[in-house]
């Protein structure tokens, strides 16, 4: 039988920025029978659906569900838009937007990678004045897309996409502006149309609280007639099919069934809460991790206040702490789950996720087993970060509180 | 639709002493279909169910299972072992002790409440020798049954069981000994044979970590040669009916299937942790919480450190504090349950419950949740609970880690 | 692990009278996290299902909810209104008046057993003329209950309650009246205040979808009254605490939470439905199952049309057929679980439940079933009852389709 | 909220050849909490699936697992073994060969069709010897693969896969063999590694009965090599950073890991079980249901009975009636969902699937639904189907009964 936790009591504390705890209402959602994926019923479902989750990226323009995991949505965002060897402008904010170019170069784009020098772009949100200039140079227009990653999830920056968009129309360049926000959605402030974003990607196991296994494409106008002439070879993930089905609630091929239940009770949730609230919660909690984090005296990985991230803290180890160690005892001692530092990052830090089905005293939990696993590491700490978070959570009162 | 928790994000954090926090195994075996209970599987689950139990009170002597709550229990122990006008004794060592008596009233016997004088019984166990004292007296034996309470869920005590044993037999009195380990089954140390009891009363909402709904008796010979003379009107509850039924996995009337389920599982759960190690963690989280407690300047309620619960802990308020106030705030900011003062202890004190489906960081954020809750509150505490039972559990390992 | 089932694939069906087949979303329900049961939360739910249960028993008077399986009920009513020694009028309709009766005889009561000769009574309803008869001879009112059963879930058959009620009043009798509904309510009609009932006794595990562990005692004034000077002793089933705490949405003793989500859910999957489909729903599946019985040239054990059940159809075997033989081949066969003939009736017949979560093809499916059973069995059937039934169904339109 | 099923009361019958009736077992299995996916339980997790999975393929090679639905399963085939322009020869067997072939052209593949003239071939299985032929013209080895579906979804024709490996090795072409058995697997005889498959296409919503959302690929080494030298763009579906993670148990990118609990549960029913006696389950369920086309006087869509699918059967409707309408009198009146006639056979006929968590009542309700609805629609039915079928299932016990 699944043996689901190692250890022999208590539930398992999944702070790691996603997938993100699942709500229960969530869970049993997703437990019902599997229905006709051509009847009536789901029909109505499709239909509910796809009206519902377009409220959550700010748009009135049509969002394409996949019955993939997130690193699809990224794959089709390219694969419908762009062409072979087509030139793309990408950001290095970090591990994630380093393998979203290594998946251009697979697909047989051409990848630009700017980015601030050494570490320091790991450490920073995306610099638009950079994207302008190098736009700009592009007079024959040869760059076809801008890909930047709304909320970085291996560091834990969430940039300012309006002012990428500003940069583009700045340089008066016709780029699209392609965008991942798998991390970001339904936690972070995101806004499809009033930023003018062509492609948006995200995921369900984030914000949505979701299982992965469902990723979403947001389109514009400028996306979708890109579309129709990139060359790029596309079946499953070509957005033309799928689109045409949508009009009835339906998909070209089998969705998957059971997720959209969850999906859709999802979509619930953070409706009846409202998203205003959602994401005034996530900013909330951010304030309270960080909280803790000076406390320690340690260094927060994001070194930009203004782009700091809602969703997640990477925390910094001093210089001699190899980071995996202290998340691995962490784990075994106190059934904590953290995020571990990917790439560059790589056992310099660790990633406090607060995002999902989490509140107060959870991420009490998870920073007294932080403070615990770190003091037993032999890290010297400044304070006690949980009890700077448990003022800070006393003194400012969530938003459902009156 | 249901709505379980007014709080917009989050899980709950149940700590109450019962219904404690039920693991995810044992609600999804509760959701699986109901069983025809008169049929061959049926047969093969309750003989399996019948034999695991009894593994868990540490008898081999037959164990009822009651499809009621735990007072039902209490009715079916007293039913069929006594007749109107009995005179049974039993002591005062809280809430529930008081309870118990009421309803021996109730069915028309004669109970006499021993007890500490004032207050003072409320923070103390079982007193074995002024047991044995009255025993002594009663050279007639028109005492029936001594009936004391294992572990008093309103305060925090788990009383010296084999001790009222030792003062019965000193006592060379022939009194049944009738004991309630509603909550103390399967977090504390309990032995049903060893010990001499005649009729043990627990139910599946404590350490069993079931939802409310079912409760047992194990029984003795002695109680069973009681049950044939006594003259309370019985039917429900009578176990005659129920033993002959149990022989072959089946009872006499339905028996509640899909909590049997979950009883199933949780007899796994337990049996795969293995008791010991079961009751071993229960006493390290009873001594984290005590060390928090401490902490803060607070008074445990129990006083006598030897009978100190491993399954709650009483928080007695300093004067002029509003108990209940204090856990209204706690729980309408950090949704967290705690138990009420009951009785006299009403508003005095509060109860952390540290039993069932727990882990250390469970706690954390309970006492997390009680130390802000405090303060807000204007509770002057001396020091950080929270970081004091941080430090003890880091300083003593649980069990699965080497 | 839990074996539900002992055949390798498919679902099990559960076609007894009762416990019915659960709904999956009832299931989901009772499989969310226990809650405490004396918070806010509670207590809104309390409230919320003490008001919508009214509606079921078509009552404005209070409905008491027990922790407890059906049986328990029965107790609680008599308990509750009688004293001992008490003269009370049952009527033997099957085994269930049976074992009411003995129930009765155990709690300390005179029940006088009416009812017609030998065998005849197991195959008709309550006979209003004997009883008020009776009751005319009792001028000294002695009698102080008429106790019957409105569904009888041995035999199939559904007595007229009002018919009962009109005995009484004229023979101008002040016993109270006792009606036992656990398989009729949200099945048959039932209307607890219209036909002037004292008691209704029901459970959950029948017409209201749940798991067994359920039960209700629906009140009258004057059943109160009575409860006020009844001498049997009461604790558990004692109406008056329950009553006091229920204002509030509460319960004395620990109510077994998990089971009251899913009555919850039960209740507003009714009442969306509407009470009088459902009762609708019930008789059409009824006269389609009689169907089938008299194309195979069986009797239906009911032998009053007047009051066949819309809840099960007891199947007479020809003579010298086992019936449960035949069940068991059934079982084994098609993973079908059909009612055994109970007490006087064992051997004689089986019982198809036709209730609770079902449609016209799980009724053809368990047809089906009896079908290939009997045949294989070696008895003689006219013709083919699947086939009718479906013919039945087919001809008659359920009341949601147009 | 989710409203699942428009019908009043019942469990819907699902009988469309997939997704499956999935068992209670995998849908509590897929609601437990979701973990970390590069955590230790995880990667234990991981390499149990990987093994296990191997035992339903027959396969001691590599199976690739992606957490997207069936057809990008295909499309992982074909991009991770094929260069642009690559000849690749396919077989129409039906609506699924189709669509697989139209992916092909999307891709930039050259696909050539074979098949028997008209409609012909939507009525029989692939003809291995015009496969011969073919591959023994292309002298110069420009066609790379041949690609066939096992289970033809749309008609309910199992083709024989070893039959098509003897003809390319007669043709001594080194053409690879890609087969796709999404609705074959674990209900039809699959064997990857005797049969000398190069990649077999693989989806979980069929005879795997979990909800739609996984998809396989078990590859060869010729495959694999393969894999190596194509020029499609590959990232998502690339198998090499796949086969890399799988070593430690893990995946490149998250993983949809509540279906993977699911499939976890379902591969240890299908080996508790056996696999061939799940095989055996199928075909016995395929005669039952193709004696009660015969009775109806009603052709099978499949013509070749050595071909006869074990997982569906097509129904063909006499001329003038439109299959379509059949199916949706069938589900509004008797909430059973059939397969549509699909592309060429669109309004023609309807699909019953007989996979995944069935037993035989289950398709007697089927049936009887079908012949009712046959009826209603003013079909002329020369006997009854679902009778045939009770009595074949009655004189053929199943493999569990002795």
């Amino acid at each position: 039988m699944l043996k689901l936790d190692f250890h022999p009591s208590g539930r398992h504390f999944l702070q790691i920025p996603g997938p993100s705890p699942v709500p229960d209402r969530i869970l049993r959602a997703m437990s019902l029978p599997t229905i006709d994926h051509r009847g009536p019923e789901f029909g109505a479902l499709g239909l509910e659906l796809l009206a519902k989750v377009k409220v959550i990226f700010k748009t009135t323009q049509p969002v394409i569900i996949y019955p993939a995991s997130g690193t699809g949505a990224w794959e089709a965002a390219l694969i419908n838009t762009m062409s072979t060897g087509d030139r793309v402008l990408m950001f290095e904010t970090g591990h994630f937007a380093t393998l979203w170019e290594k998946m251009a170069l697979r697909l047989g784009l051409e990848p630009e990678f700017l980015g601030l020098p050494g570490y320091e772009g790991w450490r920073a949100g995306v610099q638009a004045n950079m994207i302008e200039d190098r736009l700009r140079k592009d007079t024959g227009h040869t760059i076809k897309a801008v890909c930047v990653v709304h909320n970085e999830t291996s560091t834990g920056v969430t940039s300012n996409i309006p002012a990428v968009r500003r940069a583009i129309d700045a340089a008066g360049h016709p780029a699209l502006l392609l965008v991942d926000t798998i991390s970001g959605l339904a936690c972070a402030d995101y806004q499809h149309d009033a930023w003018g974003v062509d492609v948006t990607i995200s995921g369900s196991q984030k914000g949505l609280m979701l299982p992965p296994g469902i990723s979403f494409n947001a389109l514009s106008d400028n996306a979708i007639a890109a579309s129709k002439t990139s060359n790029l070879p596309k079946s499953f993930w070509a957005w033309d099919e799928i689109l045409e089905a949508n009009k009835n609630g339906y998909w070209p091929y089998t969705p998957n069934t059971n997720l959209l239940y969850g999906l859709n009770e999802a979509l619930d949730m953070l409706l009846e809460e409202g998203l205003e609230q959602v994401i005034a919660r996530h900013q909330r909690w951010a304030v309270g991790v960080r909280t803790a984090v000076e406390a320690w005296g340690l260094e927060v990985q994001c070194q930009e206040p203004d782009v700091y991230s809602p969703v997640l803290t990477g925390v910094v180890m001093p210089e001699g702490v190899d980071a995996d160690a202290v998340r691995r005892l962490i784990y075994e001692r106190f059934d904590l789950s953290l995020g571990m530092g990917l790439g560059k990052s790589k056992g310099k830090m660790f990633r406090i996720g607060h995002l999902g089905d989490c509140n107060d005293l959870t991420l009490i939990a998870a920073l007294g087993g932080c403070e615990a696993g770190l003091k037993l590491s032999g890290v010297n700490l400044k304070g006690s970060g949980v009890l700077a978070a448990l003022e800070y959570f006393s003194q400012n009162r969530p938003h459902h509180v009156n």
